[in-house]
């Protein structure tokens, strides 16, 4: 039993509450566990200046936490007056995430911006962000297409991301909170599309390193968590969710 | 009739939900009609080089807007790389009017980090993040002191905030809302203690002008507001709300 | 008796030259005792991007000290790097006090720039600055006027500032210098019109609170400053001050 | 065949110079292909902050583009003032791939300091940059233990990287050059010990997916490049590879 | 005769106003024509922590220029949040060329900052303020040695710059008024002590070149100029001067 | 002898690679000694914004070091978020120094960017620097003059640069290495064209000066270094090198 009474290929409780903030074309309030991040989706009619012109859309992301969203207060990014080299990895990861599953041909010139806000962090936010980043990106297309901004439904696959890693104590483990991420000595996220399909892998052993065989039994546990995010994101999305074929 | 059919002396529905996240020593999420702030307070034990070896705390705040708590998203000041004047001005602003009914002496060599992170604005949103603020110390004294981190209580009044304004329709009224704050020609925002003492007054003419029969009509409005929300925030406070005579 | 002999209600001297440098359309030095600050106003014949192609224009203003205006060296904001949130505040405040006072559609798509730079400091350098700052903008649309690139006369009011405060020992004072103010409970900027009208009013009690009759006897010295000061303001204008009805 | 002549499990040409620069305690230059990378190892007497006295040591490293490494001349990150999100990932990989296979408490409070500058780019340049960073490193602690600055020889084993990725026509292959990186669907780095055990696992699919398949291609392809490439290392390494088991 | 009636080798008026403001330990406002710069000496009792513990002092120097010193507004570089090239390379100049005049192990551990600010610019400003600088120093210098802080005299020498150039009309000319600055082909300025040696000389052609001829007749100009400023200096510093052997 | 066996007028050995990266239009990497720069000439078809529309064109120049091509580490540039001054003031000689050889009216609507960018160094990297940077942009224009880009061959004269200096044991002496210009009295960069005429003389005594005799003997020791240096730059430039009438 892990530190917080879980099998270890059990996920945390995930609670995805949509339309949790008002002027967003489309938002969410993600929890998986203790672990709380709002997700925004926010639709700009201009795209980025390598894009002009030429009938595409773009997604890109952002990532922040509040100060005092982690046990010891952190600093802000604002204050410092730069952003942090793990908030760059980060926002990078939840837009080339996000663009895999999104023909940007259909959105037209739009950039959509997604703002992924953590509140509370216990592990697993870049995670969290991504599946909570997925279904408020859904809610602003429903929005766009309904208003017929948007002639085809532009969203390709469902999208949801967990993290697995490598446990003293347990070995291979599922969605790890903040204390077994600490200890864990191998960390891998795991970006997945809902027929199975690979957009993200990355495995990284601080100070340690893993074999063939534990790679395969953390994708293993990957693909279960994938598979229960994506259902709950389909029913969060209510009837949005009949837009996937 | 104000345009969200409220009387000129009337305020929004204000909620204050305490221990909101659960790393602060304190935390609120206080609501203002469609304002929403997540307030938090941290005790750290230390206080700036400018007050070391003095035997007394300090109390500082830093205020931030999520990019789409506005109706248009607004880019981080982390991406920009610096904080704006506005915001520099509101989370000096937030610092002063706390330190002004604590008893820094009684702190010790703490500092008291109060966070106002704002995530849906409608108007009025530096004087919800005071209000907010205020009830967040509140209760992290209360946990430092229960601890007997602190031995004697530092709190020394009630504490809250609220604009009034004028209009070109309905004259003086009280806590503007964004539609009302964005066409008023005067913009005020009065800080008071439970004693009914000013703590803070701004009052601004963006390319307008107002007379001291004017300025006495929105600081009776103020004062009536401030007795609601020093009301409001006794019932948050449960029983810390006892430890102020 | 004040630190300096004067009465509660007295101002320091105050000398305003005017066409203190040769390249700016307006300019001039203003001292009130110790304290001055060379005040500019320059034209320029374009307007900030959230004005354009509206007709009307635009006044900013900028504030710096010298390094050594003050007792003890300050470091320049250039090499820190950033501006600091005073200094924010105050150009704030100084632009939009001038804007209260002129009717920016008679500017045309033109902004004046008004820069206040300290070079001896000695309490009271943003009220000097506003009431400088003033004179030369008043300076600057001579110029403008009387070479016709301006076909109406754009002033409406006359605008000048003082300060106020709360002493532990004379009570309610004016025009505070440098001691009385980091000793004073309470802290006051009035910005007035010639008419009496308030423009600005920020009062603040560092770790402190006033009264309502308090206010109103601050309020009153603050109308007698501003009268006096109003009234050098129109000497020094000499022939443009016929422009004012 | 491939645009330069290679088969899919073909390595480019592959050069490891040693001693390049004659300042660092160790340096290369790598080419592989058309891609060239000065390496340096500077070892410096004491540990960050968050080490300080713990005995132990510490390796990081920085990562940079001469302007016209690349076909267009990029500018400067010293001149834009920031360094870009690309850079902060490639360099934060650096380090953790390094880190792995060096035991830090046999340091001592030392941190080596990795710095990779690309004099010319031709794709591969994060795989090219650990590949030859860990020669210069290797050089480095040759010399420290040399000199009986460090007592315990502690690298732990070989450590290279490499790209693999799939491409529309000729499917997964190995050491992508700069045309077939920008033309790939999907883009994975390999940080791999001498025991082929997995440091780092990094599979991105820009606007696309990659099946579970595909990645098990991909990573017999990444094994095959990792064997050469530390043979390669060895013979560079000369007398100091015999201290390595 | 040239654009303002001066002779090749004649200087524009210089006038030396000592103790120009109150605050700093030794200040002058100097005029060379329309050209004015308030320079300030301020003594602060520590050094570098280059130089910590070694018994000696330092001097270093800042200059900026108000953004309507000259024709057109320039930006603040507190506003841009950086230091121009042009700045920082006029900064270092006036540090280096006054250390060379002043024993430094005479200083003790104290370091002298210089302040340059520009009020009117019309060429030859960064000559100007080291004209100026040395006369703030040297009234620092009395200020401290009166006081004992320091127990031998310090300066060694005079210290004057001056501009000298090369006009298509002219030929040869001494102190290049703004006008004559922006059309000569070549720049030149020459840093000397009182005994005629040279302590900086940096003389520029941009878009074009100069013969050693005409070198030599600059650099006569130059001396003419310099003994001229050298005999200001003296008069300015009154008694002071008596303290130069 | 010197403290590497040279005369007093003897210069390290020189050695200019050319074409030495494949990207930019022209490049080399040029040793003298143990100093070696990397220069490279990018030519991009458009010219800042204060000379657009003037049918000219336009070089400018970056230097940076690698931060390990100094004995002791230095910290990037880019790390640290700004260029020093000692940048800046480099890369500004460079760019006016080739300036002052090229007609900038026959390059058309062009930028050339020199970037030097020093691998090793061991004193003189500045003037190692220009005289590399002359063979890399006359190699750049030799390409877009054969590609008819450029319709007339566009440099005027050859330019090369050195230092000399004046050392306490040799007297004057040419082409310091690092150990001598620590230590050195007087520093002094001299840039001059093929025909001996001067492009830039700076003379620098830190916290010493020089006469005029001994100014003298270091121009001629500078000529004669001059005169070497372009006949290298002849033979580097092959072809090219009869372009120069």
């Amino acid at each position: 039993m892990r530190n917080d009474g879980r099998q270890i290929n059990e996920l945390r409780k995930v609670v995805i509450e949509t339309n949790y903030i008002k002027h967003p074309e489309g938002s969410v309030l993600i929890s998986m566990g203790d672990t709380k991040v709002i997700c925004s989706a926010s639709i700009e009619d201009r795209v980025p200046p390598f894009l002009r012109g030429q009938g595409k859309g773009w997604v890109t992301a952002e990532y922040s936490m509040l100060p005092r969203a982690t046990e010891q207060r952190t600093i802000r990014e604002s204050s410092k007056g730069k952003v942090s080299g793990r908030t760059m990895e980060i926002q990078r990861l939840i837009g080339r995430a996000l663009r895999s599953v999104i023909d940007l041909s259909k959105l037209g010139e739009r950039t959509v911006w997604i703002d992924c806000d953590v509140i509370q962090a216990d592990g697993g936010t870049r995670t969290a962000s991504i599946t909570g980043a997925f279904v408020a990106l859904s809610l602003a297309m429903e929005k766009a297409f309904t208003a017929k901004k948007i002639k085809e439904w532009p969203i390709t696959d469902y999208l949801a991301a967990i993290s697995v890693g490598i446990d003293e104590k347990h070995g291979e483990i599922l969605d790890l909170n903040y204390k077994e991420d600490s200890t864990a000595k191998v960390d891998m996220n795991v970006v997945m599309t809902g027929s199975y399909e690979f957009v993200e892998l990355q495995g990284t052993g601080e100070e340690a390193t893993y074999s063939k065989d534990q790679l395969h039994k953390m994708l293993e546990l990957a693909e279960d968590g994938i598979t229960e995010l994506a259902m709950l994101q389909k029913e969060a999305l209510g009837k949005t969710a009949e837009r996937f074929k």
